[in-house]
């Protein structure tokens, strides 16, 4: 079984860890948003790439999901001294990242390419593509009219602004990697990680071709939500102030042309009769990842559920 | 009395940090070449402007007289790791430095207004000035042909090329800085810090405007060659490949429509009658500066000297 997953930044990469200790590298590979890409201290930064490749490497710091482990913070805390800026924190390790990142870009290497080295550097071993090499830019607006950054809205201003609509700047002139297609056109399912569907999975799915490709395939998508709340980020916070009820069913509806089989929590049990209705395959368990082995077991469901899902459509 | 000394990288920055501790702010200025910045890491690097200010503010590694006291290597050592370009060592506190200093002038802002925040941040009072806003390049050119731009030929080729000429590439736009030209049209003497002739002071020099402002003062010169040695750097290895004697005696004549006063070590006391001869105004001293209490020892004894000067020109 050979499966794509599309991912976020910390819960995808938990669910991509977890399915990255059974697939092999021929099974697995991840195509990750980068519209939350930006510049920042003159660099290049990619946060849900690097959080994916940090996790899959097993550098991930444990605590936050983001960012190294064992990291230290010289460099941060003189900027702050000197005057720079310091809403989002850039770790010793991290930077060595973004400096050779930004580097080979500014030297006209693809961001694709270096993810490539890096992650053999990292040891790394299976696929992980950005969504495209060209630069898009998940831009937020909000109730005030402001339009903003999507790293502006998350970290600067830690989500408090009210959503109004997403935009993803750049996203027509976007064209995806052709080794991401490639997998997409070979693959037997397409895997939604548990991601922000608005500002994770989106942007992804906006990059012209890719929708097409994937709606050729069964699709399971994993809820980022769990009893109406999301574990990590502004999920549901955005579905109240875009006017929608944070549940499962709201996500499974997001993508109700795509969507083949969703997996959601048991707490949201009660949400299977209409999930049902709607034709979509259900896998009801325990989606909470709150250590390595919560992963793997997960992952190990949702590989059964998908082997099932193949199944049933042959 | 008011001086403005012309300095390059360690051992102009110690004489200045010695004439520091005596003169006031409004007594002392200094102008720093940059010709030897250059981009690395996609940061843009001022190496000499660096060690000048690092060591007005104490913040200089006294082992070395370049970089930071108390530095770490996390990011340098992470960046070798993911194969980075490691042959200019960049330290976590430095780094800081040039991610601010870098991505100001992405924004726009100039270089000497960036260097009076740091100097503030620092607790550097002196003015420090770099020899321009516009960007020059001191490009090495070497028996074989080669064009090597500084950096690549000072550190990383460790000045292994033989040199034939150099280059001030940008220089015929270059525009001095407006207070810079203002200090040295009030000042009393300009002072040449103990750097390297051909790529420390020449391109200060070289800048429109600033030769015609110093020739109008008397200038005082500090050999950087002690006993036909430099003490620091490739300067008397750069003499011998110019066809010269690498002894005082060449480095005064090498200011000979600029120098009135001459400063060199009692090693070189041989030197004096040819240096007289010239009519230069001498001063044999240990100009060896090997600790705090040198620096200071010798930026007296200059001072008195600049001093006579004075006082004979009047």
């Amino acid at each position: 079984m050979k499966i794509v997953t599309l991912a976020g930044g910390v819960g995808g990469a938990k669910l991509v860890d977890g399915l990255a200790k059974i697939l092999s590298p021929e099974e697995l590979s991840v195509i990750v948003n980068t519209g939350d890409d930006f510049e920042y201290l003159s660099l290049r930064i990619s946060p849900d790439l690097d959080t994916v490749c940090y996790t899959l490497a097993g550098l991930a710091n444990p605590d936050t999901g983001w960012g190294r482990a064992q990291e230290t913070w010289q460099t941060f805390e003189e900027i702050g001294r000197i005057g720079g800026p310091d809403w989002f924190r850039l770790g010793d390790l991290d930077l060595a990242t973004h400096l050779v990142r930004t580097t080979r870009l500014q030297a006209g290497e693809t961001l694709s390419e270096i993810t490539v080295d890096l992650c053999q550097d990292w040891g790394v071993v299976h696929p992980v593509f950005p969504m495209s090499d060209d630069p898009v830019r998940t831009i937020v607006h909000t109730e005030t009219g402001e339009a903003l950054g999507f790293q502006e809205y998350f970290v600067h201003q830690a989500c408090q602004p009210v959503v109004r609509s997403f935009e993803f700047r750049g996203i027509e002139e976007a064209k995806p990697i052709t080794k991401a297609v490639d997998a997409l056109a070979a693959c037997d399912l397409v895997l939604f990680s548990p991601s922000n569907p608005w500002v994770s999975i989106d942007p992804i799915l906006a990059v012209p071709g890719l929708r097409e490709l994937i709606s050729a395939k069964p699709v399971v998508v994993v809820s980022p939500l769990v009893g109406g709340k999301a574990l990590k980020g502004p999920a549901a916070k955005m579905y109240q102030e875009l006017g929608l009820t944070p549940n499962a069913f709201e996500v499974a509806r997001h993508y109700q042309d795509l969507i083949t089989g969703f997996v959601f929590d048991l707490c949201d049990q009660e949400e299977l009769e209409k999930i049902e209705r709607c034709r979509i395959i259900p896998l009801v368990t325990d989606i909470v990842m709150k250590n390595k082995q919560d992963r793997v077991r997960l992952a190990e469901e949702i590989l059964k559920f998908c082997g099932q899902i193949l199944n049933r459509s042959r």
